[in-house]
Formats: C-alpha cells, structure tokens, sequence
C-alpha cells in the first residue's frame, strides 16, 4: 500500500528533521544558559555550538547571530526606526518594502503607517528596481537613513528576488538593507560575508528545525536594532528572556543539514517539476505563478480555472494530501493572497501552494497525482468546484 | 553511593517534568497550527488544549490566555502606554512598579522612563503599600490611566506581595494592575475569578515546563495591549507568529501538573526549613532574606558574614551543588543584587539563593550539607572564602 499522507507544505512548516529532533531531546534536560554552575554552562555550550551551524548556513560571524523566538519577532526587532552604534543612536526615518513580503514586515513592525513606503512588483513578484532607486534617491537624511527590508524568496510562489542588485541601490543610496530569507535559507546559497544583506531573518521551522526559534543575523557588529525585548540582558542585550533550549539545539542541528542539503537540491527541483509537469497534463490550462522568474527549487503556486482553492485544498487534504491555499498564516483569512494581488492578479478564485523538501518521495507525488486527477475529472465533467 | 550532583536552582529553571517531556516530544512533529489541513488542524488541537490547561492553573478562561516566547516577552507586551478597546484606544500614561521588580518589569518595556515610578519595598522586599496608595491618588488621569506591574513573589528570596491588597488599592485608584507570577504560579494558589489582577504574567519553564514559552492571561477579554510583535495574525492578532509547538504543548503539561503540585506543596515547604535549619546550624550568623514576610515554599536566599557569594557559588558546584548567587539571568553582572539593594541591604558579599521543587530528595539536601559544611569550616579555620 502507498503512503497515506502526502505532505508538501513545508513552506508553512517543514517536518522537523532527524538530526534536529535529536538535538532537541538530548537539550530537553538542558538548565538555564544564564546559570554560572555547571549545568549553566552546559546549557550555554549548546546554545554557542548552535550559534556557530547558524551562522555557518548563510556563511556569517557566530557572534553577529541573534536568537530570537521567530522570524516574525526579528522582523518587529529589525524594522524600527530606532537603531543603537555603540553607545550612541542611528535613526532609521523610513521603511521601504516591498508589496509581496510577509504580513511581518509589511505591516512595518514599529514604524508608523506614514513613514513606509511599499515598492510595487511585477507579474511575477520581483520588485521594482527602478522605482526602489527613485524613492531611495528620494530620501531625505536629514531625519535618518533609509531602511529597506524585502524578501529573499517568496514563501507563496517561490519567486527569488535579485539580491545582489537590491543591495547595490540601497548601499549606493547608503540605506540598511534587512532581507528576510526565511524561505530562501536551505534552499539557496546565501554568503553574508559578500555583501548581500547588512541583516537577515531566518526562521528555524522552514529548514526542518522546530518552531519557536528564529535568529537575526548581522554582517557586522556596528550598528544593531534598539531592543524589541528588555530585561534579564541575554544575547549581549539585544534580545532579553531566557534562551529557548532545546529549540534552539534544534535550530543549530537544522541549519547543518540545510546546508548540507543545498548540495543536492536539484534533485528538489526534479520532483517540484515533476509536480508541475502533473498539473500542465492534468490541468493544461492552469496558471503556474512567478515561471517567468527564478525561484526556489522547492515551491509552485498555481491556479486552476474554475477551481476554488479553498475547495480544492479540502479536496486534496481528504485524499491524503497536506497542501495550501495560499500561505499558512494567511489560510484562515477570507480574500485573496495579497501577492497575488500585488502581481497584478485581480480575481482570482485563489491558489494553491506545493511545497515539499528532501524528503519528498515518489509515493508522495503519486498521491498528489491521484488526487489532483480526482479534481481535475470532476471539472472536466462539469462538477466544477466552486 | 549518593546522587552526584544536586540541583536546587529551580528558580532560575526547574527540571523538565516528564509530562512536559512527553508532551513534547509526542508533538516534535506537529505541522504549522495555521494550516487547514489535516496535519494543520491536529496541530491546532495541541494548542488549544494547552491552553485550556494553562488557564486552568491560574482559574481563568482559555480565551483569555495568550502565548507568548516567555515571560519577558510578555512583560514587555504588557508594559506599553498603548493599549486596545475593541476597536477604540486606551492609554496608560505612567507605569508603577516595585523596586524588587524582576528587569523585565524594572526596565519598564515600552514606557519611557520618564513616565514610570518606582514604589520602594520594605525590609522583606514588600512593596510600600501607602507609597503605593499615594502615588495612584495623586495620578492625573486626564493623559491616562495608571498601569501598576509587581510580582507575585520575588525571584530571590521567594517573598509574596499583598496582592490582595495591592488589588484593592488600584482598584481604588482606577488603575491597571498586570501581575507577574512567574515564580508564584504552581508555588501559591491563584485564582484570576477572584479579581486577583487584570493580568497575568506566566512562565513555562519555571513551573517544569519548557524554556521558550510563557503567557500573558486577561481577567477579561475587554482590553488588551498593542501587539509587540504583528505579522501573520496569530493568537487572535496579540501576539503573530508561528506558535512554538512543542513547548506550548509542553507548557499545557506542566500547568496540570503544577496546578496538582499544590496539594503537596507543603512537603516542598517541609525541604526547604530543612535546608535552612542546616543553614543556621553550620552557620548561626546567616542572614536568611525576606524571613519575616510570608514566602513562596520553595525558596531561601542567605548571606553567610564573611562568604562571598560569587565564590561560595563555585565551592558548591565542585561539591556538586547547583545553586545560584543571585538570580540566574543577573549572576553573570557585577554588583549586588537589586533586590536586596532595594530591601536595604547595601554593603553585602551577596547571597546564595536555594530553590527546590517537588523532586528535591533528601540526598539533593544531604550534598547540600555536605558542601555547606565544607564551606563554613573552611570559614571557621580562619580561611574565609573571599
């Protein structure tokens, strides 16, 4: 008999790893990392030895890798206008992002409404260099630095962002650039030391690490958010409360195996086409979003005319297979995906979102194609799902 | 042949139960909680079961129950002039807190300094409660009502506050009153339908659960602060970002078991006079804190005339004694304690706090004899630890 789950929606949460569940159960009797006695200072051990796989995974410094609870706590730690040099501050005046990042940073964590400013994308979710150049150029500093925070990769449709030209304006503009690569992380290469970004959010559970960790990473130790989070002064200030062993333990073994896994992650590419090339045959006339751009390895968004997302994300998860209608955070919510939206597809009767990982096993595909060849025939027989 | 090594640092962070364990590890893979899938909606189960235990523990209703990373992330959601309605705003235009304040509540999370006051504490580390009183009658209300944060029982020396009484007096007043109970709950009975305080401040791996999560639970779903942290609407838009399964689950565990521990919590008691009749008897010129205030069963912090803390710390962990100077997340800064600074207490070599649970065994207390004893010899033989 085939497996009886499919799941391929690790861009909600992807199943945790092997190696991180280990480390977290060999963490779970772990002490306070604060405790100076023995049973402190093997707590800190695991913290440090997870600072350093994190680190490693997008080839930065240990010590410029900050744990937060999350990726979104990073984002709110991040995007505020209220920055810390040494004993003296740097004021951030205003928020540049983009239309298809995450509800985390496009609500703009502690910068007011009227000091943001979102760059529009194109069809397939790329922003717009030339208009990020024009409003960067259009800063004034008088009041502070421009801050532009923009996704690495989209965690809808998987479209990867240039980067490298993102950073060049806003470096020739002398802005701070804050990429969130929490859905790129594992999946692509990342080199902090090369100038890609001043600073990262990562998220622990999109690379098979549990929830409930995530790290700020910077490319240097100049400059550094004031704290979204005062007290017991953990992580040299910059994040207070008691540090979350085991998760993080299980961050750090993660992020080990994302980078070892960015070595064979064509073969993730082989089996996200395969998916594809399921829907093209079985639903030739589906639109699959962001194909005209680069994108991760892992993820494909499309849309099949006549069939509601929603319906059909039921349809799929009572033949045995975990998928989503647009992002997981958002899945509860009534409208379409906001990205979508800013792509420029209006009216659409939603998507739906695979996204699998290493693990992902031929038998998984054939339970996705099975039940995509159910949806698709009841369509075609004019059962439309709607 | 004995335990090896004794640990009676629960204050700092108590030994994982193994309910807390097993929960944990039975929800290691759970899906994203947000999902709509099969895997998503089982996720979501954990979460809500956990809350309803969590809420149990403190008598309150699930639905008033928020998680959060911990518990200083919960103070400084709490601790903000900015607060919400329903649709409207409520501001909060001083913050009153007690001097023995944990620094998550010290610090005063988003209120400017210059809009706090800081109520003295007597002797026992009491709070002044006509200091208290005065300062609330002479708050002016027309910039907004006054937010009172205390703890329920100091971190240290394990003295409870009048909260009762506290109640009462901003009740009186008009004010808010945000309880941190993070050393109390599981140690004392709290009853949130008795008008206890508007809100709660919870810790997980204080009460056997695990690091990484903590709560903030309501009296009443009327009023709730500006979301810390914002992004993809979890926790009913207070607190976003993906929920950090299994600790919640782990949480949920510990609560019931924390919330059975009561009964018992006289045997802790019990333990705990024992290791101070040791205490007085190797060393009769102990100052034991807080000994003339009503105090949390678990806990005894003492000062030995002659014995540096910091360094009878480190005698102890050879012997194999786990025990703190201080508090877990100050024991690595210089200076004295605030607490005992604030209580009167100024010139001081510092003091050793012993914190113990339910699985604190007489052989936990006979190591503790022992490196007591070797200790206070060394002190009596004229080679005073300094």
């Amino acid at each position: 008999m085939a497996a009886t789950r499919a799941y391929l929606d690790y861009n909600a949460s992807a199943p945790l790893l092997e190696e991180a569940r280990s480390a977290m159960i060999a963490a779970l009797g772990a002490a306070n990392p604060s405790s100076v006695h023995t049973e402190g200072r093997a707590a800190r051990r695991l913290i440090e030895d997870a600072r350093r796989d994190v680190a490693a995974l997008v080839n930065a410094k240990a010590a410029h890798v900050v744990f937060t609870s999350g990726a979104t706590e990073a984002a709110a730690t991040l995007l505020t206008p209220d920055w810390q040099m040494g004993r003296g501050t740097v004021r951030m005046s205003r928020l540049y992002v983009s239309e298809a990042d995450h509800p985390c940073v496009l609500n703009g964590g502690r910068f007011p409404a009227a000091q943001m400013t979102r760059i529009g994308v194109d069809r397939n979710g790329i922003a717009d260099l030339d208009e990020l150049a024009a409003v960067l150029a259009a800063h004034d500093k008088t009041d502070g630095l421009p801050l532009v925070a923009i996704h690495a990769a989209n965690n809808e449709t998987g479209v990867i962002q240039p980067v490298e030209r993102i950073a060049e304006i806003v470096r020739a503009a002398g802005g701070v650039l804050v990429i969130d690569a929490v859905q790129a992380a594992g999946r692509i290469l990342i080199d902090m030391s090369a100038g890609y970004a001043d600073y990262l959010i990562l998220s622990s559970h999109k690379i098979g690490g549990p929830k409930g960790v995530g790290a700020i990473v910077a490319a240097a130790d100049l400059m550094m958010p004031k704290p979204l989070i005062n007290g017991g002064g953990q992580e040299k200030g910059h994040r207070a409360g008691t540090e979350n062993l085991p998760a993080v333990a299980g961050f750090g073994a993660a992020a080990r195996q994302a980078l070892a896994g960015l070595r064979d992650i064509d073969l993730v590419a082989r089996r996200r086409d395969q998916i594809e090339v399921l829907v093209k045959t079985l639903a030739p006339d589906a639109e699959i979003f962001g194909n005209g751009a680069q994108r991760l390895a892992n993820t494909t968004f499309f849309a099949i005319p006549g069939v509601k997302a929603e319906t059909a994300q039921i349809a799929f998860d009572l033949a045995g297979v975990a998928l989503s209608a647009g992002s997981a955070c958002s899945s509860g919510k009534v409208g379409p995906s906001h990205v979508l939206k800013a792509m420029g597809f209006g009216d659409s009767l939603g998507a739906l979102r695979v996204s699998i990982g290493h693990a992902t096993a031929v038998e998984d595909i054939e339970l996705f194609r099975a039940a995509l060849a159910g949806i698709a025939g009841r369509r075609a027989g004019g059962e439309k799902a709607a």
